[in-house]
C-alpha cells in the first residue's frame, strides 16, 4: 500500500482519506491515511511547521513499518520531506515537489494558485525559470471559501488573470483545491492543463508502487 | 491523441509503433506514431542531431495540426524538445525530461544506464545533485547486445554496480531499454525502482491527455 500522511489532526474520518480516496480512485492503488497529532489547524506558519516536522518523521517510519511501499506527504509546502527521506528507505513523495516535477515535464510556462500569501519555496525552486506568477484568488484564505458560487467566480477570475500574464499550465499550491475538484472546474471553463497536487503526489506514489509489485 | 515523433526512419510499423504500443497498453490512451524522414540510423551525433531538429520541429508542428492534444519526442536526448515548445501549443515531452523530472520527484539518489558514452545533458542538467553515476553496460552498444542471457547479466551486472555506489533508483537513458522490458528484469532480480524513459513520457502525456477531455 500507499502510505498518506495528512499534515493536520482530525477524528473526522472522511477528512482524513479524502485525499487518499481520490487517489485510490484515479490510480487505482490501496493508501492507508493517517493524520499527525495534536495539530488541529495544521500547518499555518514557520512555528507550527517546526512542531510539525519531527511528527511527521515519526509516522512515516511507522507507516513503512507497517507495510507501506511509498509514502505522501500531502502538503504543497512539502514539510519534513527531505528528513522523512533520511530516516526511511521507500520512496517519499510531497505534494508541492510532486505538482512542481510534473509542471517542467511539461515544459509550459507556470502560474501558481493558493491560498496563502506567497507559495512554497519548495515549489519555487523547482518551477525555475518556468514560473510565471503565483496568484491567491480574492477574498479567498481557505478552501471553503471556493465553495460558493461566488468563490468559484473568483477562483476563475484568478486563473484568467494568470494567463492573461503568459501561464500555460496552472499548478495548485494548495491540497484543499483537490478536495473540491476545483482543477476540473478550471480546466472546463478555461481550456488549460491544470496540475492538481493530490493528483501529481498520486501519478508518482501510484506509478513507483505498482512497479514494485504491488496491483 | 497523443502524437509521438520517433527520431529514427523507419519502414517497419513494427519497430514505428513500438514506443507507442507500449504506452497505450499501458496507460490506455490513443497514440499515433510518426517517424522523421531520411535518417535509418537515427541520433548518433552532434551532426545527425543537427539534422534531425527542424525535422523533428516540422513533424511536431504537422501533429499539433491533425489533432494532438499531446506531443513527446521519444529520445532520451530530448532534441528538438526546447525548439518544438516555441512552434506549438500542446504541451511537449521528451524521454530524458520526463525520467528525469519523474526520478526528481522520488527524491532518491539517481544512478542513470544507457548505451552511449555519457548520459544526455538535459538528463544531467535536470538530475543536479540526486545524480550519483552513469553507466554503460560492458560491452553493449546496441539494445540488441541486451537480447541475449549473456547481455541480460551484463545489464544486471551494471545495475549492481550502481547500486553498490549508492544508487536507490535507476533511470533509463535509451528508450531501446524499453522495447526489450529491461526495467522489470531490474526489478524482479535487484527490487530497485527503475524509470523507463519511454514509461515516464507515458505517464505525463498520457495525464494530460486525459485531464483534457480525452479517453
Amino acid at each position: 500500500m500507499i502510505g498518506l500522511i495528512r499534515v493536520l489532526t482530525t477524528n473526522d474520518e472522511q477528512v482524513l482519506n479524502e485525499h487518499g480516496r481520490l487517489i485510490s480512485k484515479m490510480y487505482a492503488v490501496p493508501v492507508r491515511n493517517e493524520c499527525i497529532p495534536d495539530q488541529p489547524l495544521g500547518i499555518y506558519n514557520n512555528e507550527t511547521e517546526q512542531l510539525a516536522n519531527p511528527k511527521i518523521v515519526a509516522l512515516g517510519r511507522k507507516l513503512e513499518q507497517e507495510g507501506s511501499q511509498a509514502l505522501i506527504v500531502s502538503c504543497a509546502a512539502d514539510p519534513a520531506v527531505e528528513q522523512l527521506r533520511g530516516q526511511v528507505s521507500v520512496p517519499v513523495i510531497g505534494a508541492g515537489s510532486a505538482a512542481s516535477y510534473m509542471a517542467r515535464a511539461l515544459g509550459k510556462r507556470v502560474g501558481v494558485m493558493g491560498i496563502t500569501e506567497t507559495l512554497p519555496d519548495i515549489m519555487k525552486a523547482i518551477l525555475g525559470e518556468a514560473f510565471v506568477r503565483y496568484i491567491q484568488p480574492e477574498g479567498v484564505s481557505n478552501t471553503t471559501d471556493l465553495l460558493t458560487p461566488a468563490g468559484r467566480e473568483r477562483a476563475i477570475a484568478a486563473a484568467r488573470t494568470l494567463m492573461e500574464q503568459g501561464t500555460e499550465v496552472i499548478v495548485f499550491a494548495c491540497t484543499g483545491f483537490s478536495t473540491i475538484g476545483l482543477a476540473s472546474v478550471l480546466r472546463k471553463e478555461l481550456r488549460i492543463p491544470v496540475i492538481d497536487a493530490v493528483e501529481a503526489e498520486g501519478l508518482f506514489a501510484s506509478a513507483v508502487y505498482k512497479q514494485l509489485g504491488g496491483v
